[in-house]
């Protein structure tokens, strides 16, 4: 299957320029301008147009099994909603049941992802600490294409790793070559904030952000930095949400430590005054941690990304329904945390960062795919329009709008926290594996046609 | 018993000022010039001379026990030693044994410090959590006098306190209005570097400052910060030793965080080259916790007195002789961690920071007595001279001359960290309640005499 | 004359305790409770309220020239407006014409201010640089009491102070013992910016908070505060406005740099919301520079306080009537700059302040009295309550409320930027020089019963 | 001509790869593995080497007239030596005289120029305001490739800028799409340190460091970027060399302001120690601005480019022989500035940075090439090893070593600040413009053979 991309301007992290793209079965074999294509190639028009390497979202949760019932978009649905916004890449997370095998655990999710439509990765957490969790990740790095492990520093009395299980586990993946990423949240002190407003008879998605203060996070973000610097191993902070986090990355970043941050679409255009809302099904659709904060802190958020303190976007996808949030109508601490976006990111970041002057579309590239393909090590086979790497591509159209909605998103779950936000800048179409999976509106996700994308130990970036 | 002090420089923490001052019984009973007498008091002359409030030690541990021994200055000797060096108050700890009620242990070092000849008071430490805790903080404050409780986040396996233990200590100190104190280091991490070096065969006292670096120290300060913005109580930083802790407390002062540092006398001059030593005795007898530190954080210690953000000086007076820090001999981590200083303290912030032009002489009282007086609660008691305030003064020659050294000094342990350091200013005479207890080198000190200050809860200072 | 002030709280800015004051002549002559009064002493029923220093307002301009007027207070006026606040002590400002000699200027303003109701004294602006402004200094100084010189680093092609003026005055005040002060705005970028507005025929008063960013400021406290620290002088900033500047303050101060600044009671509470006004008057009414600012400067500016990085606030009282401001209709450049609020201040700071639970009463005194007669040299003269000090007081009901208006205020000007701010904490009564010249909303100023203050060279403070 | 590199690890800023090179005429015609190559190419092997784009050393002075006489490289000198250290493109600086039309400068320094060996590009000096500066920089920008423009902050009374020529030339540079650049060192201390050294009889090299301080580079710095920031322009802070400026930049990029830094190889390796030397040649031979600093900067400096905060490293190459120096003999203000670097700056940086773990080998490219061609607008013609760029190559021996000296160097002048350093990474071969110009320490520089760069406006970096 032959593909040539025509008339457009690419983009990579370093550099825009005119070319053509050929593709050639699931790879990029020529860019440049006036291409030969082959009579039977299949012509993308992308004249006035940005070919873009595709998407890589850091941080979904597809199918996350919860108090038995799973989040509403599986790996077909997650990863097809995914290329319908210009995403061809997700990078999931396994969780292991408490003293669970890491590699059983990883095997499950492993068959669950078996149906995506696009590629995806996994992050496998870390939440406790044994001899076995030591041996395991090692066999999970060696032969299984993992090189980046995940540790909850919230969630007291579930998965809170405590920092013996952070030293422990930090430490063996910089032998092992991996990175550890954190969320970072101090456990305790949430705990003890969801205590006192339960006391005090506060149970309504109001409280939410109350008990998940920007200190809360930036204490652990800091704590995870130092443990990482003492260590000397690179580490990587999900969904950075506030000022507070950031500045402890700047600093670090400021003495040289290779420190990675990660903004989220949500984080960084929606603000708190959403947990206000009178309609209590609408906030506890918004109930995620960290909690959406106020205004300053999503200028914050884009000054990060654009001096360089952020590196990647991403979504934390985990859709709960309306019924499934209902767990929690009579105590804030029972909502199931997530909210949508894979459909959405690319679109989001594009219309409030590009459009705004904020980014560069360089940078646009960077901050949606390059970085993460990077600091992965996935790159350059994603993360670049350059011959030799994946014909993940997406052709953005800087002057087509969508107005967002859950009435009319291919992902699941029936809510979407950008309901109503019109964006200029989307995807006319999305190649991934070389096979055009979106055209102009029309999506043509196949089950199963996804792979899963090893990732080698060891990358360059911060050797 | 009448003593009139004639013809010195009054100096306080606002001003300094010409005046006599009269002491009956064990208070100031006049502060002014030309003062009348009755013909019997003992006058002092302190012409050329300063007349300051007597020292404030807010860190010792007199009399510990440790190992089946005890350090080597009990509380007479360590606060006689005080005395002679213009100190006539300590703040010691209570430290209770592992599920020891606190109020047993309280009285069991109220019982030990009964022989003191200076002042002292109690921290008492809260190194675990439980409802009997809970109970017995309240009756503390309520029934003797306590208001501040200190918390270990070192020491792992020992007395380190986990989060949770923060938490809740914290969030009861704040309803009972007293004040949190911690010593401030990563434990897990001092732990795992611990093992690590040992693993290694580096197990001289060498090793000590390479398994307590900066960074442990800044991310348990920057954590016990952020639990305490949290909560909302304020927070006391006990012997910060580094740049990076001093930086984390002055972020949160800058935000009106009611944060407090001391910092210790040997901190501010001695450097980690004495851990280099090749007599390794002399290199165990400076090991403490936090280490010493290499030269520019001396520099930033320094900075932070001047420019507000650490408070007080202390030394963490906890002396043992050779043959005790001989039994770390083989193993650095089974070194007993303590020096001595409180004899030496007043004249070692004197001389390297009035002379230096670093203090003024109301900011050395400010650093030395008064902001403790204040921060715990015995100001106007303590740490002012005038009327009504207890007669604990120090007459202080600006001129006078001392070569510090363990064979002349008065403290136990036959060992001094400030070794051969040749100080200008020091006491030429201490009062002590109204009694003579040091006049030009001749120790005056009286078994018993010392009394126990209680400090009541709700401070004006931070309320 | 004698004054007894029984049953209230003194407040220092050390603590606060129950005691009578007792007043002879201008003096304070006895602190303690139950004091004994002559017969015929008046007496002033203090219960249930607060007992303080009166307030030192460190930046007004009482009749100031401008374009052939003056500003609507004279120091009459002025003065008198601040003891009904409870402000006893303005420190005004001396600005020679250009070339014009110091002292000529000096005596000037000294004849106008000899009509004053309550104490004042200056500081003296250095605008250029001479031989002759080199000499004036040091007669100022050793001659009239003057210890502290201004600088202008805005007013392009007026007063503004280039580098070389800056970095001579700098360097005189420093070997006289004087401290210099700033206006801290960068006078070419302002100029810049107005004259950029101007050409996009944006003349009305919302331009002028867009001509003078935060930036502006920020560059030139900045640069203030490194010419101090290279010469080694301490520096004070003059109306501190935004958060961006006190952070250039908070860094130096942390490294132990003798930086002092003072916010303004209106940009404590007032945002930049009034320059959008439809009522142009109204918003002309505000302009003054620093501009007010948005919001997120004021919580910072009142951290500044609480943190100690702000020593003293202000008002910049500067009062020009609505016909005076219409100078700038066509032209927000032309707008005399200028507003009131010494008779609000020390309401508005303790309502905002105190009320709040930011600040404690010391607090209050130390910002509104305190800090200032230290810094400026006239304590324990002023900023204390104790024996041998000035009978400035200022009685506090911390219950007492006033809705501020410009139809009630006793200043001139005929506008009020707190107009219908209702603030809980009042002063019954005031006292300046012993006499009670505020009583219950009674105003008895007299004219000319102000004094000069003399301030002594090389203050204790920053010595 | 065509040359093919075999064997080698190619190294671009984004990675590292194995691949041939294989260069015809002055391009880049192909990488990739097992390329083919003509029979008649010339064949490098490069196994177990590096290839990387040609070095570029933003900041030299080569032919710089100076006081009757000339920097001892001109421009075949100068740009050879860069061509036997790696470096094929030097960025220099045309300087013109008092009231001199620009482009009567401009044109002079390209005639000088014109017998370069290496590729060159000139920086236009702003040192004064006038309707002709403001004209010409526009005839520069769209008539002869400039798109940058330098301001002096320092030498008053020479080509100083004030601050009103800063505004409006960072307008004027905004409006064409060029970027600032800065030598920031506050001129007014300077000059007033200078003075005061002198006065005290203060006259040997040792006064140099002390007449500038770090302070008053950083009050530069931090003053540029804010007039930056204001005017909305990006900006290139040339030659930081010290803690306190790395900070303002850092500050502004965590905001996400446009900020550039630029590291000297003297400075990342060489401290302050050198002016002490008894030798006063020696010291002399050192001096330059700013100067060098302790050590503890250096470690800044570093972290700066393994941060993100510095971008392009270069060496003010400037040299001057001792009897050049000695003019300064008597007045160490009369020394001209300036020390030699431009051939062992590839080699410096390596050291220091590559082999210590500090960079890696794609960090190395990105600050010794990629940055400066991106940010000046010359990549990926410059700074890339692509097809397509310009054949500018350096084939690096990660294990070669060379110690350097005076004696051994092709540039001229006598002296070198590195002498006696063993630096391991080293060139083998450099090729520029397609031609091997360095083999295994043979120079085979050609006279005229550079070309000068055209660097259009607008560049994508920073739009």
């Amino acid at each position: 299957m032959t593909t040539i991309i025509r008339g457009g301007t690419v983009v990579n992290a370093d550099r825009a320029f005119r070319a053509d793209v050929l593709c050639y079965g699931d790879k990029i074999v020529a860019v440049g301008e006036q291409l030969d294509a082959p009579p039977n190639a299949t012509v993308i028009d992308a004249s006035g147009q940005y070919v873009m390497p595709g998407g890589i979202d850091t941080h979904t949760h597809m199918q996350l099994p919860f108090m038995g019932t799973v989040t509403a978009d599986d790996f077909f649905t997650g990863t097809a909603a995914g290329l319908a916004g210009g995403t061809t890449t997700i990078m999931d997370f396994v969780i292991p049941n408490p003293q669970q095998s890491l590699l059983e655990a990883y095997h499950m999710w492993r068959g669950w992802a078996a149906k995506s439509a696009g590629d995806y990765t996994f992050h496998v957490a870390v939440t406790w600490w044994s001899d076995k969790v030591h041996e395991e990740m090692g066999v999970l790095v060696r032969d299984h294409g993992v090189n980046s492990f995940k540790h909850f520093m919230a969630y007291k009395n579930a998965i809170m790793a405590d920092d013996e299980t952070l030293v422990r586990s930090f430490t063996r993946a910089l032998e092992l070559g991996a990175i550890p990423t954190v969320h970072a949240e101090n456990g305790e002190l949430v705990f003890q904030l969801q205590q006192d407003l339960l006391r005090k008879g506060i149970t309504g998605p109001s409280a939410h952000p109350l008990s998940r203060p920007p200190e809360v996070e930036a204490e652990a973000a800091n704590r995870a930095i130092a443990i990482a610097n003492v260590l000397g191993t690179p580490v990587y902070i999900v969904h950075v949400s506030c000022a507070e986090s950031l500045d402890a990355i700047a600093r670090a970043r400021a003495k040289g430590q290779r420190v990675y941050g990660e903004a989220l679409a949500g984080h960084l255009v929606i603000d708190d005054s959403v947990y206000q809302s009178a309609d209590l099904e609408f906030a506890r659709g918004h109930v995620m941690s960290p909690p959406f904060r106020s205004k300053h802190h999503q200028a914050a958020l884009w000054q990060g990304l654009r001096g360089g303190n952020l590196h990647t976007t991403a979504t934390d996808h985990c859709t709960f329904c309306a019924e499934q949030k209902a767990a929690g109508q009579d105590d804030f601490t029972k909502i199931p945390n997530g909210c949508g976006g894979v459909e959405d990111r690319m679109s989001v970041v594009w219309d409030a960062g590009v459009n705004s002057g904020m980014l560069t579309p360089s940078e646009f590239v960077r901050v949606t795919s390059t970085n993460a393909a990077q600091i992965f090590n996935m790159y350059p086979r994603k993360g670049l329009v350059a011959v030799g790497a994946d014909a993940d591509l997406v052709v953005w159209d800087p002057e087509g709008r969508r107005t967002i909605s859950a009435s009319t998103q291919f992902a699941k779950g029936g809510f979407n926290v950008f309901e109503g936000r019109t964006v200029k800048g989307i995807p006319s179409h999305t190649l991934h594996a070389g096979n055009l999976v979106f055209a102009r509106g029309e999506l043509r996700a196949v089950e199963g046609a996804g792979r899963h994308v090893d990732r080698p130990a060891f990358t360059q970036v911060h050797a």
